[in-house]
């Protein structure tokens, strides 16, 4: 083992152990003297870069054009209803970028015009409402940054499919700083009924996807959303207005967020019958299940993310996270569970958003078993897969949130494994 | 006066406010019935929308097409040494996206390849060192959210040019979350002399930005940054390593960062003499006017960001910051400053870091004189533009961090003025 468990590499000791692998880390400067890139004059150094006229709306490096979200072909039946994938491997902190958050859609990508948008809030209210964008935005706002998480994130390792990446594993994840207003403003201004006990919330694009949620839900933290990081919603994400429901699954956050219903039970519609919901071993339900369960995840080094320098000082890097609270501490093991060691938090720890962490050692080159493993604020603690099959059977994809398992092999390639 | 000072509005106040005028905000359902947005079916309730495969790395919406970064023509000789300026009036949040981060070059965006980058630390050192991207990215990393603000941002507003928009007076700043390395570590990599006391830091680009920075701020709390908003670094930001130096002027962020050299003085290179030096009234110099002073600005209303509907409920929403520490509070005026009541601070307080407040009351339709008010963490107040005046003279354009004057008409449109 390359650190004792128990016991995780400080800073200085790791810095210490660069030093002395200094031949394999880093090369003092003579030493880099025939090194082509100090001794040939690079093109950005004799000449002018890219006038600022090319970049009003500025886009990545060309050199990250591999950085974009993934589609899997066999996995949905046309690109309409497909899955793009958040390239986890690629990023670190804990902000996703606009353009690499990952999307579902059930019909494509609405294109809502703003000045056409309203929201309608109905049923058991004292006041039926149409808000337009600019009526929303007259009400008070917050700022908040929670993740989104698709309750089919992880699904097909259900079943050990073993994807061969992150970003197709864990990806179907994203966590941005969403401004808007909380829902509870709206309804308190359409005034709630005594009998209303549940919302239907429905989107405004074809498929008018919608789901119910209990009101208890809707006037604590929801927020009705128009900026992501800062700018509009993209219009994947739902654009000009989409539900934020923190901590719970992805789909309930309704996109391009047409209507509230104000009702006394749940719907059950199509999307919260037919599609997500557990299907237990016994072929009974599980309901309901909104709450996303603590869960972690090694971004790199991961299938995608080789280790590519060899032995000596290894950064591994991943993200933890929670729909009941904060991640207060993530556990790593090398050696498939056997002996565990706390990672290094760092960056902010909000409720219900993305943490990430990170664990330091000098790897001796040896193959290893990479997890992580986390916990949340209520004590919870990230199970492993085989604990949940035991306790749900294999006949739902959803609510995976089993322990991830990489084995980082002695030439820096890494595999999806599975641990028993 | 719509409010009484001293006491600013509840929500519950606010809320009363829009209930009560009810007409002028929001119109119930049946008064809407004509309404066509509703009446007509829309394109997107009956088509697909776009395919997924269109957003591998996504945009923002085709009806946001002028949010977009923006340039004044007569102020920079070209477009390879102009500046793109935020638009904060159609941000929201802390979060700048990276699409639209303000960015200032002297010689254009340098197109580094990564596989051919190196850094450099030389001088009054044990060991002088060559790192590439990957060695760089084996010591433990950071990640921290912080503002970066050009020492020249609102620097047109000395003399009274008063341009036509907070983009323009304000909008060279931007707020990221950094990945990176604390420089720290990699300057006990190679082992600062006793006799080390400076830093020469110097870009790639043809323009070979250099400036001196003390050893002491160095050691504090500088990064080498590699990503930004979770992603790599963009191409104008410095791809692939930027500098980052907390609370400083931008400058000093030296992009595209090639070179750290150690020393025991300062350099006084030409940018950090014939530029970014602040001339006072007798003609000396003001030597050293590194950290930015805490600083305050209304996004909107705003002359790009006029009121377009009308009296009643206003949210009034802007940016407060400090390059000494947080802002515990902001002070809103709406008659130019005779009385003045606190803002509502929401979202994170990060230290060197933008915070968003907000302002709502219920606007009778009389004009106004909007001006915001910052109170940094240090017990620092933002003065009045003519209070810097008297003391630092006007033969400089840098660090105005004056108090911005907003004039709110009867018809909603918003003008840049000066009150004394």
């Amino acid at each position: 083992m390359p650190d004792t468990p128990d016991k995780p590499s400080s800073r200085r000791a790791f810095l210490t152990a660069g030093a002395a692998a200094g031949g394999a880390m880093l090369t003092a400067g003579p030493a880099r003297a025939g090194d082509p890139a100090i001794t040939e004059m690079q093109p950005w150094r004799r000449n002018l870069g890219d006038p600022i006229d090319d970049a009003l709306y500025g886009m990545p490096s060309p050199f990250e054009a591999d950085v974009i979200r993934g589609r899997v072909e066999w996995l949905t039946p046309d690109a309409y209803t497909a899955i793009n994938f958040t390239p986890l491997h690629e990023l670190d902190g804990i902000i996703t970028p606009n353009g690499l958050c990952f999307q579902r859609s059930h019909a494509g990508a609405a294109q809502v015009d703003p000045a056409k948008y309203r929201l309608m809030i109905n049923g058991l209210v004292e006041r039926p409402l149409v808000f337009t964008l600019q009526d929303l935005q007259r009400f008070p706002r917050e700022n908040r940054t929670y993740f989104l998480e698709c309750a089919a994130n992880s699904g097909m390792e259900w079943r050990g499919v073993q994807m061969d990446g992150v970003q197709f594993t864990h990806g179907m994840i994203h966590n941005v700083e969403y401004t808007g207003v909380p829902l509870r403003s709206l309804l308190e201004e359409a005034g709630v009924k005594t009998a209303g006990k549940w919302l239907l919330a429905e989107g405004s694009d074809a498929a008018a996807m919608s789901r119910s949620i209990p009101l208890e839900k809707a006037l604590d933290d929801c927020l009705v959303a128009f900026n992501m990081n800062g700018e509009a919603l993209r219009p994947e994400q739902g654009y000009p207005v989409r539900l934020v429901v923190p901590g719970w699954e992805g789909n309930m956050w309704v996109k391009w967020l047409r209507r509230i219903e104000v009702g006394d039970k749940p719907w059950h519609h199509r999307e919260e019958t037919s599609k997500y919901s557990d299907l237990m071993a016994d072929g009974r339900t599980r309901r309901f299940t909104w709450e996303m369960d603590a869960k972690s995840v090694i971004t790199s080094p991961s299938p995608q993310a080789p280790v590519l320098h060899g032995k000596g000082p290894l950064v591994v890097s991943g993200l933890a996270w929670s729909g009941r609270g904060t991640i207060p501490q993530v556990d790593i093991t090398l050696d498939g569970g056997i002996n565990w060691v706390k990672a290094r938090l760092s960056g902010p720890s909000f409720d219900k958003s993305l943490h990430r962490f990170y664990y330091e050692f000098d790897w001796d080159g040896r193959p290893l078993l990479l997890q992580s493993r986390a916990h949340d604020s209520t004590g919870y603690v990230q199970p492993t897969k085989e604990a949940l099959r035991k306790l749900r059977g294999v006949n739902s994809n959803y609510h995976n949130n089993g322990i991830q398992t990489w084995h980082l092999q002695s030439d820096g390639r890494v595999e999806n494994v599975e641990v028993s």
